[in-house]
């Protein structure tokens, strides 16, 4: 995703590489009313796809937890997406866009709820260069949704509800907003050269960052890490967990393939069509080299293993789906795949306990990714891509971890042995998924 | 969904407000074709996401049953997504637009399978303001399959299949077309002034209706309502209800979205924009809504309930996706989502036992949300709103009564008390969903 | 699918419908950058449903398969769209399109990895009737990764991972690609006059032939045919094969609809809206049919019946998705569901263990659907459909079956009995895909 908004001249920009292929092959740009139609139309397939990524990470989560949370896992990622949809509306996505500039008159000039353009765009002056606000605040509210799932993932399995939706909104209202107006509204690091294309760190990393802090500060699950032996806990339902991934893969394809942000030209829609395409090789690549490293290291291919492989690739290629090759795409993510078979077992062996894997995937991948655009644009910097990863970091990560530390002096953020014991879907909802089903 | 075909002068209606805008902005509207293309593509998105609505409704319905009854509300889901399409094919279609009005001659001429215009659009003179009639068959189709889809849900567990699906095929070649063009036909109701964007009566109160009527004759499940207590009868499987609800929450963006009609301008592409957003809203308030309350009343979240609060807020939306501020979407959401907490055990108190709250989902808070209208919409009327949901459902119901009634007395509705006992699944389809897992 | 890339041509016989009645309209034909943005989206859009494909036939065979197989049947679901992907980049896609045709020049010259147009169009000389190569490649990617994932459900539940895998890089790097030259890239086939809009035989009856080849060579799991009985081995999760039959259903609007290949008129639009509708009216065909039919043979309706009902009747529309009326549609798709009913039956008496019934769907259904596009199309030649079924038949059915015997003489296809009766995943992988749910 370029930054934008603050911007306009950046849709000159995308198009001038057309402009040049116009001389050549003698093409009359379409008229703006018609660029407008094909972007906005263009946010709100690439939206609803991201969206739907909503349903990937509760089955990829469902799937991967225990029985016995099942339904608090399927909760929190319904309350989450809901929660993140009011509070991106009543704070994130202006505070995300600072109309002025970071100046205290701009953010404060845009501290409010969203206002769409009128119905019919009546009397309204919309960016004809651009697509309408409500496609644009669709689009958006579901890259801060995405980062909010990310968090569930990994404190599964012991961590109470209200405690983490208090957290949620505080992540999707202002944590996500404000690090995200850095880069995309325009901010300093935007302004400092930071490269990010559609989110391996704005989005991936914030979440795993997130998720690090509060996996921490809770601990890992009773009986995880015990006699010095890491011990397996198996996913209730890996049927699910691969549906998850299927989806996730999909919605990819809005999630990158949206962030281009503009579709009025024959040069942008092609360029769309390559970040498609990379970014399914990217998933490809990431899947194959974790089958491939499962079964040499193990002897035996690990399909959690190649699902989270998969989804490494694709938040390694998140940072810059555009410019690779085919083949480099698929290396990038193939990379990605390779992270995730060793950082899984490395995290057990520090005692961070992420039940479903978001950290390697999200966090670890997405900064390798953020790494790799300097391989592949030649404007990209090694040093401002450190830079920025590092002060993303650090904020979400500070911040987040006072967030948690609070809440667990407040009101604890873990259920009790016994209720962790029993399984949270029971001591928590008195519900369970599966109430029919189960060996016991 | 506007009302269409009939009166083309809609299609400038929705023109207008871009014309004033466009005095502003200077745009020269785009020719007709590529609104033709545009509107047409528009369709065949919105539809393809409202024909996955039969896969939500399928999976929120199978994962809330026990599990000795899945294979059959499997079964008739997809029979009656097929069952639909064949038969709004041979009658609905054409019946839903009496192309001369609600003449003898206008119903009789209409009264035929539908034709498609030629390959090509050879020798056709198609109405190039509007969309190509395959696309148009294409998403009404699938509001067709909507209603029925929502019947499947109440009766279950002790329906048998065919008179299910009998009734199935009258609903969709009759009863659902006939209704639906006293609105989006520009019948009576349409010219009385009656407004219902999308459907939350013409579709889900219909259903609705169609299900409660089944429902009190059809009579509770066997030990739902015993010594004065209302006995639990959990689903089987929340993961697949929670895959399925948000199967339907992607599905509305098409169900809501497509009912502009048109995307052809600026301005209608802006209105998408903000039906996507405020559809998304509403779903957001209405489960937010039922997290917070059924905590408050119960002390413990139900996720049942946070899940059909999403499905309320989407329906409480549909009657007027486009005026409301993302606000009030938001709250007419969550009122929805209030009203299926205290609906279910409502209709349990009456012992009318609705087995996924199809009833409070799909009928009451479709009523609510036609009433709704009223508080966003200048020109609509409380008094046409009641007048219409009184006459929809005086129809509805009563007809689907008759007709329950003599499918009760011509083959019988329910299986017998054996088969209910040993599950629909062995008795009548001698077919397990899980032959491997149960407890027992 | 037409031919394409060869003849551009083709992209103006597919507007002289229009131009035809253009006349009569006064229409001016959008220009050629706006066409451009159409159809590339349009190859996006279809793409990512038949990309949701994948996830669809992962949850069919998973849902199919018995519970001790269902790790190893998502393993390989995942793995081979994986290799699909690759592959096609590195070899598949240029192979199927040799740039000077049929020539050793032209083949060599076109062998190699796929190269997507440079960012932004930049200095490119793209062919603004058509499309984007990114999106072309995108969606013929998918197309052929199809192919795979119908193999994998027939062989399922006894052969080993790697064997499988390694037939998947051939089939998607080599025997597909070449096979789909023969029509699509303009071969011999196509110069013939063979038929085959999106590939009914191109695609589904390749996957058929490759799967029956294997179940041949394998032979049928221990205990299926046994002292002259069929043993029914029933799915674990028929809620999951329903969800990947609508997965699969969704998909192929964008299968048959993208065919189209154009979408840069009205004509064309009109035409893919004629197809989603045709699309949608076959499956139902074919499930209505195979409902009444099993409940008239076996006085029980059977699920998968009617599942692989609708998916044969997808199938068999697949050859011609266009030309037929709604009602022509819908009979085409009720043969493909008869046969699916009587095939099913057939094959076990020939002792051919087809785990999910994908021979009948897709072999025996695909054939049908090529011979009927001689009901639909004046240019249609019985003779040339049926020559080009054989030869593509003998060629894939060769292919495979020397492939398969060469990998059981080098490594072994099949897992040992021992292996066979614990199961595959806890064989082959050490990963149960529900640990705590089962029976026993």
């Amino acid at each position: 995703m370029h930054l934008k908004k603050l911007l306009p001249l950046a849709a000159v920009a995308t198009m001038l590489p057309l402009a040049v292929f116009a001389q050549d092959a003698d093409v009359t740009p379409p008229n703006e009313e018609i660029g407008f139609i094909f972007t906005t139309f263009m946010f709100l397939v690439a939206g609803f796809l991201v969206m739907f990524m909503a349903a990937g990470f509760a089955m990829l989560e469902a799937g991967l937890v225990r029985s016995k949370n099942v339904t608090m896992q399927l909760t929190k990622n319904v309350a989450l997406f809901s929660i993140a949809a009011i509070m991106y509306y009543l704070i994130g996505y202006n505070l995300m866009y600072p109309g002025d500039g970071w100046t205290i008159d701009g953010i404060l000039g845009a501290f409010g709820p969203t206002a769409l353009e009128p119905v019919g765009l009546a009397g309204a002056e919309p960016d004809l260069t651009y697509a309408s606000v409500g496609s644009d605040f669709f689009f958006q509210l579901m890259f801060c949704a995405t980062t909010a799932s990310i968090v569930s993932g990994a404190l599964a399995e012991r961590i109470k509800l209200w405690p983490f939706l208090i957290f949620t909104i505080v992540l999707t209202a202002v944590i996500y907003p404000i690090q995200a107006s850095w880069k995309w509204g325009g901010g300093f690091l935007d302004q400092a050269g930071f490269l990010d294309f559609a989110g391996s760190t704005v989005v991936h990393s914030v979440g795993g960052w997130a998720a690090l802090a509060g996996a921490l500060i809770l601990g890992p699950r009773i009986g995880k890490y015990k006699d010095g032996r890491v011990n397996p806990m198996l996913g209730s339902n890996l049927t699910l967990a691969t549906l998850g991934t299927f989806i996730l893969w999909l919605g990819w394809f809005g999630f990158n393939g949206g962030s281009q942000l503009y579709m009025d030209t024959a040069g942008n829609v092609a360029d769309i069509s390559r970040i498609f395409s990379n970014t399914n090789a990217a998933a490809a690549g990431g899947s194959v080299a974790a089958l491939i490293l499962t079964q040499v290291l193990y002897k035996k291919v690990d399909l959690t293993m190649v699902l989270n492989g998969a989804l490494a690739g694709l938040v390694s290629i998140t940072a810059e789906p555009l410019t690779p090759t085919l083949g480099v795409a698929t290396l990038i993510g193939a990379v990605g795949g390779v992270i995730v078979v060793f950082a899984v077992p490395f995290l057990d062996k520090l005692k961070i306990d992420d039940v479903v894997g978001a950290i390697p995937v999200h966090l670890f991948s997405g900064i390798w990714g953020t790494i790799a655009v300097t391989f592949t644009n030649s404007d990209a910097s090694i040093g401002t891509q450190l830079y920025s990863i590092v002060v993303v970091g650090a904020f979400v990560f500070v911040v987040s971890g006072v967030l948690w530390l609070i809440l667990k002096a407040v009101m604890g953020i873990r259920v009790s042995e016994e209720e962790e014991i029993i399984g949270l879907d029971k001591a928590e909802l008195g519900m369970e998924a599966y109430p029919e089903f189960g060996r016991s």
